[in-house]
C-alpha cells in the first residue's frame, strides 16, 4: 500500500506536434466503448475515425470514417495511425507490437504500448501490480495441470484458472473447485494447445466493487466513486453507485484504484475491478486499459463521463470532475437472450420509465450475453435506481430469435 | 388565452408502418441541430441520414450517411425521404411544397406540412396564433411604406418590419425608429423586389423569455422551465436556467407556449420565444418549428433534453421529463468573431473550469456572429452558473483571422 501514498511522480507531458483542424481521434475497435467515445470527442469538435474489422460496428455510425482492418494487418493499422492525430482502444484485441510499431513510426498512442504491455498479459499485469505492493490474491505461473494440484495444495480449493491474454467478460477463465475439474478446465481454455495459463488463489469475497480512473499525461488523475457491480455468467450485470460500503472502503478504493493506474504508467480512462473480503479487505481482481462497462453510469451521473475523460486525457487537455450529480445512479445491461436480429423490441415501455437513460448499441446480431445496450436510472437512493433501471431493462429484448432460447 | 386552457383534443396517433432495423431517422439540415438530433438519435439506437446542400457540415460527421441536395431539388429529396422510416428537420429552408410532396408520397414527415405552413411563414404565425387567442403584439400586412406610415400612426414608433419568410437570428427584421428610417429599412429587407414584408408593433419588454415545448403525436406535451435568453445583435448569446421570474409568471409562460404549439399541431420539439414587459404582461415573439437554441441547455440541465425528446416525438415513443436536475444552468453561445478558419483556440483553457461542457460544432469556417458552438454551466445559482460559463466561453476563439476583425 506504500505505492499508493506516495506523492505523485512529476513528469513530462508529451507534447502533440502542431494539429490540424479537425483534430482527428483514432479508435482502435469498433463497439459500443467505441461508440461512446466518438459521440464524448464529436461534442468537443473531434473527428473520430474508427478502425475494426468489420464496417457494420456500433461506432461506424457515429463516426466519420472507418477503416476496415484485420488486428494483425499492420499495414493498414499504421496508415491508419500515420492520419490519426492521436490513437487510443477500445479493446485488449490489438497486439502490443502493433502499438509498438505505430510509436516507432512517430504516432501518438494513448494509452501507449509500455502501459499496454503490462495490462493485456494479465500474468504480466498481476506481477506489475504485486511488485508496486499493490494488494493482489496470491497466482503463480502454471506450465501444467501438475503445477495447478500444487498451487491447490498450499492454497486450497477452489482455484481460479485463467488464459495471460484475451480473456474478458468470464472468456478464458475457469473456476476450479476440485482435482476432477482440473482437466476439463485445463482442456478448454487451451491449456494443451501452448495457450499460456496462470492460477490464482480464490477470493471469498463479500462484493465485486470497481472505480474508473482517467489519468492524464501530466500524472493528475480523475477517480470516479466507488461502484458495486454484479456479474451474470460472468457478464457485468448491474452496477450501482455508490457502492455500499463505508467511507474508509471507499478511500481505500480510491488509493489502491489510483495507484493501480499509476504503475502500469496508464493515460486514459481505466476500469479497476476489486474485491471487497467480509474483514473489509480489498483486493484488486483485474485492469481494464480502457473506459470500461462499471463506468457507464458515468455519462448521466457524472459532471464528465468517463468517455469525456478518456478523451480530454489522450488529447492532452485538463480533465473534468467525476464527481456524481445525482445522490445515486444504478446501470443495468441489456443482455442477448437469444440468437436473432438485434432489434429492440419494447423500448416504448422502457422510455415510459421515469428518470431512466436507454443506451441501444445499434447491433445488427444478438446472441445470448451480448452486450445489447444498457439503460442507466438517477434517483435519490441507490434501492430506488435499481429498481427503475431493472424495470426499464426488462421490458427490451432483442430481435425475433432465429433459435429457441431459454429466458 | 382560452385555448391555453382549454381541455386537450384526443388525437388519433399516426402509427408508423412496420418498420426496419435499424430504424432510419432522415434530418433536413445539417448544422448544429441536426448534430445534436443525431447524437440523441444514436444514442437510442437509430440510424441517422442527413441531407443538406454540403457535405462537410457539423452532422455529416456523427450521421451513417449524408446526402448533399439542395432545399429545392425534389427529386433527391424524395428519394432521400422514402429511404427514411422519419423525416425531421432541422431549419425553416425548406420548402413547404417539399414537405408535402413528401408527405403525398406516404413519407411520415414530423413535424409536418400542416404545422410547417403554419409557422415558416411569420406572418401566417402571427394569424394562427391570434386567431387561438394567444396573445401576440399587433400586426399588419404591408404593401409598400404608406401601410408602415400608416401602422405606426395609430401604434407609435418603433416598429418592427419583418420579412414574412427566411428570416432568423435577426436577418429579416428591422426596428424602424423613425420615418426617416423606413425607407432604407424597406429597401434592406427586399420590399422593392418583392418580398413580402409585415409590420409589427414594438413590445417594451423587460425580459426576454423562452419555452421549449416537445410535442407527441397523441397530443402530450412535455413543456422545459421558462429561462431568459439575451440576445447580441439579434444573435441568441446566453440562456439562462430558470428565468428570475416569479411563479405566476411562469405559470402563464408554460400555459401559452403549450397552447401555441398546439394551434399549430406541432410534433416534436418546438422554441416558444417570448416577451415580458414590466407590468407582468406576456407575448409571444416567435415559434421556432424545430430544436432551438435556448433549449441548448436541456442536454446536461434535464432529465431529457430537447434533442431526445424530439427523437421520442417524431418516432412515436413517449416523452422524457423536462424537469431541471439541477438548480441552476446558463449557456453561452461561441460565436465568431473573425472570417477565418473553424479551428478551436484555448479550448484547454475552458475545459479547465469546473463544471462546465463544452459543445464545439466542428464548422470549418468561422464568421462575425457565426454559431461556432456553446458552453454550458451548471451550479447552485444562475449568478454562479453564468459567471462559470462566461468564463470559460470567453477562453475560446476560433481560427487564425483571414481578414482582420473587431474583438
Amino acid at each position: 500500500m506504500t505505492a499508493a501514498s506516495a506523492p505523485m511522480p512529476a513528469m513530462q507531458i508529451q507534447c502533440l506536434p502542431e494539429r490540424s483542424w479537425p483534430l482527428r481521434l483514432g479508435l482502435l475497435g469498433g463497439g459500443q466503448l467505441a461508440k461512446m467515445l466518438a459521440q464524448a470527442a464529436s461534442q468537443l469538435g473531434c473527428e473520430v475515425w474508427i478502425a475494426e474489422k468489420e464496417s457494420d460496428c456500433p461506432a461506424a455510425a457515429v463516426a466519420a470514417r472507418t477503416w476496415v482492418a484485420a488486428w494483425d494487418d499492420l499495414p493498414t493499422l499504421l496508415e491508419f495511425a500515420r492520419a490519426c492525430d492521436v490513437v487510443s482502444l477500445e479493446n485488449e484485441f490489438v497486439p502490443v507490437e502493433s502499438l509498438e510499431a505505430m510509436e516507432q513510426q512517430g504516432c501518438t498512442v494513448r494509452p501507449g504500448s509500455n502501459t499496454f504491455r503490462r495490462v493485456r498479459d494479465k500474468w504480466a499485469q498481476k506481477q506489475t501490480l504485486a511488485q508496486a505492493g499493490l494488494p493482489v490474491p496470491t497466482f503463480a505461473e502454471v506450465n501444467g495441470p501438475e503445477d495447478v494440484l500444487a498451487f491447490a495444495r498450499i492454497h486450497g480449493w477452489p482455484v481460479l484458472l485463467k488464459a495471460r491474454c484475451h480473456g474478458y467478460d468470464g472468456k478464458g477463465n475457469a473456476t476450479v473447485h476440485s482435482p476432477e475439474e482440473l482437466e476439463p478446465a485445463w482442456q478448454r481454455l487451451g491449456g494443451p494447445r501452448g495457450r499460456r495459463l496462470f492460477v490464482e488463489a480464490f477470493c471469498r469475497f463479500e462484493r465485486e466493487l470497481a472505480v474508473m480512473v482517467t489519468r492524464a499525461a501530466d500524472g493528475r488523475c480523475a477517480v470516479y466513486p466507488v461502484v458495486e457491480t454484479v456479474q451474470r455468467n460472468h457478464v457485468c450485470h448491474i452496477v450501482t453507485a455508490p457502492a455500499p460500503v463505508d467511507a474508509s472502503v471507499a478511500h481505500r478504493a480510491d488509493d489502491i484504484a489510483r495507484a493501480a493506474i499509476e504503475c502500469i504508467d496508464g493515460v486514459g480512462s481505466f476500469g479497476v475491478e476489486l474485491f471487497l473480503e467480509p474483514d473489509g479487505r480489498l483486493w484488486i481482481n483485474e485492469l481494464a486499459p480502457r473506459v470500461h462497462n462499471s463506468g457507464h453510469y458515468t455519462i448521466e451521473a457524472c459532471e464528465c463521463s468517463q468517455f469525456e475523460n478518456h478523451v480530454r486525457a489522450v488529447l492532452g487537455w485538463p480533465l473534468g470532475s467525476p464527481r456524481m450529480r445525482t445522490p445515486a445512479a444504478a446501470m443495468v445491461n441489456l443482455l442477448g437472450r437469444c440468437q436473432g436480429s438485434g432489434q429492440p423490441i419494447g423500448l416504448e415501455k422502457a422510455l415510459a420509465v421515469p428518470g431512466v437513460h436507454v443506451h441501444i448499441y445499434g447491433k445488427k446480431t444478438c446472441a445470448p450475453g451480448r452486450k445489447m445496450g444498457h439503460v442507466t436510472a438517477l434517483a435519490e437512493t441507490v434501492e430506488e435506481a435499481l429498481a427503475r433501471a431493472k424495470q426499464a431493462a426488462e421490458a427490451i429484448t432483442f430481435g425475433e430469435p432465429t433459435i429457441s432460447c431459454q429466458g
